[in-house]
């Protein structure tokens, strides 16, 4: 009988994978059997929360190595070292799920418009399958490639599918106002994630030009089955706090909707969905911090309707997810290790 | 010569009591004669930070004794307790600014409609003044009643009046997405507002249906210059800060606009208004924290007006504009004071 | 064969009531019977973070009731709340966790001097084990009453145990600088913990007067063996952060001591605890956050010995160490669901 | 008659710095002639919040420049790089107010020392004046070069010169548990200061190591007249909040002493020092924060004494005093600018 399989984290050192390792630590079906980072240090120095959780060094990157140990690969490293390394994961037989943006958009010149950068893996893109088990979840268990969504898109496409999967809306109307924690941001030091500079402080940035702008348009017209493009005003926030994404979402409905026909058609959209929740109240950041959850409300307002919706960044909006992915091709129950 | 002129704070307990306080104690031209508070107690034992600044005890409200020592009175209670003491204030010559919600809406019915409550003053009514220097400068040296504005109703009307001032975009399609640091919320501890709930959260609250909404449509409709009805989406969130309010604005133009001219159009609007500052940057809560200034920046995305802007709720958006207001009453240059 | 042994959570309304129903629902050996608070109302509404999570409304207490469907009670009520219902628990076979400081000191006048009660149930008291594993861990598992310890009194207690063992310190010498997350001042809107009062505040609260100082003088003298009285100056601060309390700890040598000697001496003392992490590195209470690990490093400095822990003070402070408690009482491996 | 005397920012990208120039502003009796920054940009656009109050772009260091326009310089630049200035600008004429570290120690070898650098002027270092009002009130107007206390260093000493002028305390039993916020450690991003690994965390850092230490040490050895060195343990922690230094201060009298006679004492050698407040209640940092007063209450516990007091960092720890220090140089009554 097979123990449990092995997995590699390359890119250890953020907090994204941070979190993954955390969660695979309590996953019965896996094992950490390398890590890698650019810094040659062990787990627990680069992350003390680790102390006395795992015993493991990184290592430098070796396609080798990792295949020789490991049936999966979570990538934490940047775009653009996700899809240099991408490749050389997949000849070996490596089932690859990248938290990086590097295989998200299906259209490589989309990419290039958007990342500054030439796509080097055109293959790898039209073969990834976008790794959101919401909407996506036959194509991921026999996929090899799962492009792991943004946290900013998950929120944003999460709270919009049921709208436009039933063409409720005008799919040029959206208003995406969303408002993120710090660690969203990496843990890179800069000027504008300074705890003095950001704490007691809220501001928008890249407004109108943010990269999950076209991640959310390109899923949320997947989404309506096709025909005119989504296109949505997207404007992200840094909002004073670890963890959060929250996301206001406003859309002019094609004709008058009620209220709790909404309502009830989010639950329906998401009753195979463990882990969103479609709440009555409010939602805030803080109910949804630390889990898998993703919650939800819908209201109408003068005419339009309000979607209020939020995750935490690192765990559902990113390492979470990623989980689910894997549960997902390891054909065990999706909330494995997540509950 | 006359020294300076007495000033009452009428209601001393709160957090925009307290920011006047310590602004008038800096102004040249008053001197805070008496302070009233239900509890009965020093003003530095209500809030010790004004400790060795100022020796004075509150005294219950008495109408006389008011009039008897002041020209002056800043109103820092509730809804409904300042109604109930304007009247007497103003037959014994004192001449009121009002912090609270009372005197705001023109239409007393509005009034009921939204605070639950008949207007027990509609002469009052009638007669005040809205204290938004920016707007009604001219209005404001000669009124004996001064509506101090709502710090959301001021972030988001400065930011809209130059374009409804010109008729500029659709008045049903404004989106107002607010968010407001804990202090807005005032200072009688409730759960939503004790620290280990609000603190590193975010989230919407009275969607649809807060009080200032209809402040907003009143004073955007008249910016207008009357016609048709502005009537706005107003969105509020809880962040966890103590000071600021961010406004993200969109609005649909009437016909397509380019952002260097609605720039152009903002610093003419506001030439004259020596807190705001239109900003090329994208303004944050805390450049503008601690100060009377109200930032401003504005953004075209995908053909909609975007206006991002914020002030701190307890000076510019309470305080500080109640002592511009006071200037302008004094005849004093308008930034006395307030730099 | 039986199933999971049912447990009951008497006051379910608070931060540790919540964090150990969290546990809890990951525990394979329980299941929550029956949870009770005054309001009457489901957990989820109590706590929304339990949103899909369990499907529980709280009862009125009925001991009855506990006794039928429960092994087990949890105590998250206040002091004196404890005790007036631990007698009827205990008469109809419920092993008690208390979780409020009712059962901690063992002698009931002190209890009277330090909390202003008569102690209603002085056989109770005579009869509860101190509920700190790491120092009395054989003596827990055929325990029927568990006083569960304090937060700053774990942190304090497990800081010194070490040198008291080994009377390595004058006893009199004892300096505890506690900072503490604003968590634990339980979940009452009370004016010290509004947010805008406490957040970007730090100050000392209850100097030389604090409740957790005589449990901590008492625990600190038996682990010494008896003898002299340890008498400790613990002085607690309250820090504007969710969790975490931090513990700065000075004592004088009774003779000159070696840094590296110490950690030696941390290390053997805690060798069979799995929750205890003694770091080479200054500890900060984020590493522990969210976990049931205590981490303390050791220095000396100019003679004097430094210790510097900290742990969660809602998990390893609370709920967690109160479900080591209940592994050791089920003969489960200690760190059942706490991993 | 003369006008206000100019004065220069020698490094005017920092906190301090930015809080100076705030300060300087709203004084009547100087005018910023020019700040010098390595980066060669405006004032405003080196901090945002300074929009619209003062139209000046930094200009390279050039001491010939500073002394053609200016009667003072305050160096907001980091030690070693004041030291490498003050000279040029003391022979040109121009009075020096040092925020750095590099004069405030008396004896070269302790700098060197602590700071791993020799101090390249012994010649100023042995004419500086340690610019604390409050104990050296009558050597700062004539003095041509003030060595600015630390932010640490001024809560330290002004928490415990009382008990030493009067030799009432033990002056190796001290004990200094210091806590800070973030704006403490500058504004160079770093790890320890990324907002999302210190928001939420407390922490101690350079244990028995701080280079204030020597500093405190010195100071309040001269304020005991001489004799027995001080030697304190100084133990600095970071807090997640932006301003402000709490200090918890133990110390052994060396007779017993009662509460009130030292509350006496406080209040008696502090009665000529208008921004010492002696409070009954427990201070806390916010009711210091953004204003130039000392907040110090004093009790005896068990025989200890302990001093609880606070200040704002980059007010009364650094920018104000250094405007304390200046009007003081002036002539000018003390609290000019700072009220």
């Amino acid at each position: 009988m097979a123990g449990p399989v092995g997995v590699a984290v390359v890119g250890a050192s953020g907090y994204a994978a941070r979190e993954l390792i955390q969660i695979l630590l309590r996953h019965p079906g896996v094992r950490i059997a390398t890590a890698t980072s650019r810094q040659d240090e062990r787990l627990d120095a680069l992350h003390p929360s680790l102390a006395g959780r795992i015993d493991l060094a990184c290592e430098p990157f070796d396609a080798d190595r990792v295949a020789e140990r490991c049936g999966f690969a979570f990538l934490g490293v940047p775009h653009t070292a996700s899809m240099a390394v991408v490749p050389s994961l997949r000849e070996r037989g490596v089932k690859v799920i990248d938290l990086s943006a590097d295989y998200r958009l299906k259209d490589a010149k989309v990419y290039e418009d958007w990342y500054g950068h030439v796509h080097s893996d055109p293959a790898g893109l039209a073969e990834a399958v976008y790794g959101l088990p919401e909407l996506f979840r036959e194509q991921i268990p026999p996929a090899e490639l799962i492009a792991n969504p943004g946290c900013y898109t998950s929120t944003s496409i999460l709270s919009l599918a049921p709208l436009v999967a039933e063409d409720l809306i005008d799919r040029k109307s959206i208003i995406i106002d969303a408002k993120s924690g710090v660690s969203g941001a990496g843990r890179s030091p800069k000027l504008t994630t300074h705890y003095p500079e950001c704490n007691e402080s809220l501001s928008a940035y890249n407004v109108g030009r943010h990269r999950h702008t076209p991640e959310i348009d390109q899923v949320l017209t997947t989404a309506a089955g096709g025909g005119e493009s989504v296109e949505v005003i997207f404007t992200p926030h840094l909002v004073p706090m670890d963890r959060g994404i929250f996301a206001t979402v406003y859309a002019t409905p094609r004709k008058p909707v009620a209220e709790h026909d909404l309502i009830e058609l989010y639950r329906l959209f998401y009753s195979a969905s463990p882990f969103v929740r479609v709440v009555s109240h409010l939602p805030a950041t803080k109910d949804s911090a630390y889990s898998n959850f993703f919650d939800v409300a819908v209201r109408v307002v003068r005419g339009r309707i309000l979607v209020l919706a939020c995750l935490d960044n690192l765990v559902k909006g990113a390492a979470g997810v990623a989980v689910q992915n894997l549960n997902l091709m390891l054909g065990m129950p999706e909330t494995t290790a997540l509950l």
